[in-house]
């Protein structure tokens, strides 16, 4: 059997609820990955009426939920918070925006998740973890080891105990390995394992888009942390062949914009090999979703959330289930 | 003729300037780019005797200077200060520490460097900015348009004053671009020079190493700012042509492991291509220095700046100096 | 809104209309771009009626046109003409056959097209401007400067005066930019415009198949003369990746003959790279039809007028109308 | 034992003979390649006292000589011949300029330049054919196969006469196969020997630079018409691998102007692969001079005529004269 | 018209023929290859009635036969036999397993093969020849020419005889080019031409999947034997674009692993370009059928087969039945 | 320092030892790896007095020795014996040819040749295993796990007593990963490694040249098997970036020939990445010899022994002995 297909409603929280059920239902969606913003998934007020509530609506658009996502607190947890987290937290996170108390609150408030997703049936929070070494990387003025390990240390000890709630709580959190994260290639991930003692409840959400253009083998990413892929994002990202004028790091400029190195596109229409990846995730016995996370600034969010959720069911294949039988090739 | 190699001190700085020179001789170089650190050229010792001195050293190995470098120091005009700077400043700019205070005693600091510069008899200090938002080159949290805006404002509040000082000396500062800078690409780098209207003693000291791996077109580069390419770094830097495990945000990782996107590496060991360096140096009439700053953490630095110096020689040509005639061409 | 989808039917003149309109319709297109020649649209029978009775046809098989075509006449405004002008041009511009008088007439017909068009009701003529100085493209013998600027002086002095006319009608004459016209890469596009003073009713035809395996950017082409895409014709080329037998300047032989270095393709069938067009168009904000000038001397004319129209419908989308919420990207 | 290295001096004609050869043995070269202008070998006066002058100074500077070439007359034979004709030719060839006049004195000219060659003691006259049906390289207005067919038959009638008196001198002429010749790739090499019925003295000077930009298989042409293979032109060329302004055309471009997608190089700075064609020259067992011509816009002449010469001598290498003894391979 | 699209039953033995033709109408072809293995071609037991029935049984599902394959029976008749063989072959014809006398039932299975496939009405056998020399194909220790010769002449020696009575039968042996067979690129697919004289009844079974990974030139092969492309087997392979731990020769691992140079894929997924296949199949005018032989380790088989159906008549098209009127291409 | 470059002797065993020390010399060579063949060095002979002459003779010429090479020998010790080892065994060793016993003779002389090396003061002897399975390595007709797995455990029962032998007479055996051998590629290299016990005295002749054109990761297979790495070979080879007529099976053609995949080459002449092949050794601290073994078949043998001693010394260079100082970087 093929895997079901969701929409990530973050790209669509400019919009009520129902009005995305109603969309993802007619570009041919199986469910949604519930983003924690918006009124889209409210962690705040998601007891077990609300979480009912929440279902009915989906299941009246024939939808299902497999993961909620709140990327945006989980950020807040181990950042050097500056003016831009007050835009993406709900006040009662932000408080009084002292940075330490918004890093706690936000810690907090992760857990909470952990128990709206519970009310709500699902097992997977995905999200970001914010990195307190993240403008450290690259190494000038010259950062030492003991700075890199500070972070590591510091992620630890924030994460470690919420970690330890989502066992409890028999819920997985699923970082989406992501700059600005502390992990973000394979390198910095396998320093995350290690620092978090490759805590069971602790993987991936896997989105090869924040992987390509950097130069890392995002693959061999599924192969390295095999069972640490706890949920899938297709997103798609394109990078240049040729020198440009904006480089990898972006040149302070905005996404979208001509002779940038690097950007977001919608399924298939970038670099990523989907071929590669369903193979791999065939290998590892991947079963949850595949997600689209669509994003593309230069094309119509509801045509290309269409064409997207079509490339996904055209690109997944299930593996074979019979031994070949050597006897027979040639 | 051919131009000028010289060798560039600042990954030498471990040894004492006459042991340099002795060694630069015999390793081929027509001359040094001093960098102001260790006792190559002290900044606040540099009177007229200091330099007479300096120059005298020089000469015994048959070397002349055509530049200094001053990128330390310089890196601390704009940058947000933290313990890092501590490590790289010299105690009288670092003073208490008091982020603010550090930017203005450096800042002053450079326009001291223009006076020893031009009673050295160079014309060209070459070195960094520094850069208020170069953390926020992920935009991630978002980052506001008015943000980027504001680092720029900054950069150019801090920087026209010393470049008046340095129009007033008649010396030009040759900005390294580079992560970590106001300008490390050419969108940024177009940007710098609007903010700083283009001030005619603000220039680039050109080093394709810290763009190539980027994705930057570097050979455009000197034909977009032709006129400001004050000073000319040799510096090779090889990138993967196939994904690895450390991506180009570097995994937090050191120069040298495996498995990294890019390195930096001896002169004709990477993938910059210095043919279309030199045609183009050619073409605008870039007649200074060829200046090996040399760097190559799985290289013998002896070995290296030896190779690297004949490395110069051998893909340097000069232009044609006469109207090919077309009427013989066939 | 996608754009219409049209079929230019140069390619099938040796059809009456009416079997083109209905083939046409039964593969799916939107219009047709009129080709000057054969029943298709015959300019000196083209008054009022004759222009109802052609839209009336259209209308019978559901088809639009946007664009008429005139390239064999245009051809002839410019060219040294030869024998071959012959086969290409009506009898009555033709006349005795004597150079400046073909010129004069085909120039004169090239204004009675413009008018024709209006009556049409179209504003927008596509063709071929000729040129004095093709057979000097490779400069041996020696071809001097002032030669150059003879064959864009003699294209201005002709065509300055029928784009007058034109801007007089309200009709905009768009040059297919292309091998043996004034105009057939970027550079010699701008000679073009520079030499007509960029006049305001001259613009193009962007045709990517002339382009690419020229090794012109024809992506580059659409953003550097952006307010003159007048036109766009749908049309893929391929060329070879290895070296062959028959070089890029044709080898005297035949379309479709092996070891040719390019030959047309049907669409999706060659190297063009239709998304990276489409994104540009977008970009530039073209509205108008994606006209499919079909030719693949290896494939079934009727399978792949099919199987082209699905194929742009494909590769078309439209752009984002709302600002991408920058605060809700990761 | 290694190939003589000689210079070709077409480029070179500026100069008096005795400078260049001046110049010639302190670039490190074997011998020259006469070119029939300037003062360097002159036709019309090339007695036998004239021929053993020539012979003598070249020994002054121990240099030999191993071929001739007279590319600029052999240009006449076959050509539409217009007013840049004049520039090339010879007072007395272009006489009252009355084309088929000027085709005839050339036609004569090239059996006098064999004449001299024999007196001079050299058996290879390098040089180009023209060619009436150049300008028909690019199919529209549409080309008719008769057309080419005449061209061939064109060229037939005026070389074979001469071919005949070269075979009655024991003289070969080699045809630099280059766009405006008869023969300019593979597909129209074959034609042309075709055209001239395989003559025995008519042959080529294969030069690589005129067939690898436009996508000819250079090495294959040494294959297919090895005993074809009567003399070698060293000479690089560069072509983009990503396109470019300027197509393969020209753009009626100026050599040496940015965005071109061509241009000559200095050997060595392109992208000829010179190893194959050494392997390719020795197992069809070239035994005859490899010939610098050397060109290149962007590099000083002396400069790079002595780095072409120091090349050559490293690229070429002696094939294995015993068989590799299959016992010990592993 | 689009050639017939069969399906080749050598992987669906396991299941009985009448099961296979149910899928195979479902999943949309118009034919089966049958394999004489399991029960879909038995040899043995094939007379008139049975021939009449299998058809009856394809019929029955809209199904039709061109071909059928024996590959392993062939296999026999030139190999050194050893127990991998008994696996493969009918008891009958394995016996007491003696090597000659292997062979030479073997032999005479292949020409009751022939006989048979007159009495199902196909004129096409597929298969496999064998090798006495294939052990040989890496020369160490030393192999000498005449063991090479020696292993062509036993191809020719068994072969020709079979060939005669294919003539006499005027059924065609098409062998599938492949590696253990007597030709398994070009150069062996020319000797073993050379071999067997050239014989009329002697062609082959067209599979790009073996020649692919081997750096073969499969469109050449179609080119090089147009007139011996009997039958064409559709069939995908991948192979590596950076180097693996498991090179081209296998590694002695399963097909399936990681880290394989090479492996089949479905059609589509893997480095196969079956557009120039098509292309070229056109200019031969081959008009057989397009048989899948589906093999993909890593997918479902029902899935692959069903796709790799949709895919062939996609990939597939009719050519140009009228000359390209070369007046109206521009 | 840089290593000592020997040459292997096995290509020059139709010389005298003398001769080819002789020539050594005079190319530049630091010393020779000896072959176990011709007069090089006969194991059979081998005593005190002889290993004594055999370096008298070396010294006369500057030459050391630093490995002994007994590839033929060793290829018997598994394979399956034919024809083809009597022409490279010597006549003690193949004795009456019984397949048995030459193997068993061929594993006594292996044991002979490591105390032959002792006598002669070197600790390596390269070589081959040769493989009872190699035959297999197309698994058609279809090969299963247990007849590979056989062909380890023939490996380990016949190659266990003799490494037991070695690690007695602290000599370490460098296997050359070939095709032939029980190793080809990193997989099956693997495979022996894990059947001989990882014996602390079997180990590898790295070369980079039998695994490269495999399709191989021979820079990986450094850094998996760093440990193994006893002596290096520096062989170079080519493979085609195009399909060509002969696979990589070889087409039962002979080296040299046209159209071929692959072929060794002089060094410096092929595809092999060197610069990554030192950096390797380097960061593995591989101190041992760097031993040309010289092979191209359309290269004069001198000429090409000279340039490769040439090449080595040119590619080779120290790693970097001090940390390299990051604060120092930029």
């Amino acid at each position: 059997m093929s895997r079901p297909v969701t929409l990530c409603t973050s790209q669509w929280a400019d919009l009520p609820l129902e009005t995305v059920c109603k969309k993802a239902q007619s570009f041919g969606y199986d469910g949604l990955e519930l983003a924690c913003w918006g009124d889209h998934f409210e962690v705040d007020k998601a007891d077990e009426t609300y979480c009912r509530k929440k279902k009915e609506t989906l299941s009246k658009y024939g939808l299902k939920v497999f993961a909620i996502s709140n990327h945006l607190v989980g950020q807040a947890v181990c950042d050097l918070i500056d003016q831009r987290h007050k835009s993406i937290l709900p006040a009662y996170v932000w408080g009084d925006g002292d940075p330490e108390g918004v890093r706690q609150r936000a810690a907090n408030e992760m857990i909470r998740t952990a128990e709206a997703a519970k009310r709500l049936g699902v097992d997977v929070v995905n999200g970001f973890t914010g990195s307190s070494i993240w403008h450290l990387n690259y190494s000038f003025p010259p950062v030492t080891p003991a700075m890199i390990k500070d972070g590591y240390s510091d992620f630890a000890a924030r994460w470690l105990p919420i970690m330890e709630k989502y066992r409890a709580l028999n819920i997985r959190f699923a970082l989406e390995v992501h700059p600005t994260e502390i992990a973000f290639d394979i390198t910095s991930t396998r320093r995350a394992l290690e620092a978090i003692n490759n805590h069971p409840n602790f993987g991936f959400n896997f989105d090869p888009s924040h992987l390509g253009y950097q130069g890392v083998d995002y693959v061999k990413f599924i192969y390295t942390f095999a069972e640490k892929i706890f949920h899938v994002h297709m997103k798609d990202v394109s990078w240049s062949n040729v020198p440009v004028e904006t480089g990898v790091f972006g040149g302070h400029s905005e996404f979208g914009s001509l002779e940038r190195f690097w950007d977001f596109k919608s399924l298939g229409h970038g670099n990523i090999n989907f071929e590669e990846i369903i193979r791999a995730l065939n290998r590892i016995k991947y079963n949850g979703p595949l997600s689209v996370e669509w994003e593309d600034s230069g094309m119509d969010r509801e045509f290309g959330a269409k064409e997207a959720c079509e490339f996904v069911r055209k690109v997944d294949f299930p593996s074979s289930n019979i031994a070949f039988d050597a006897a027979f090739e040639k």
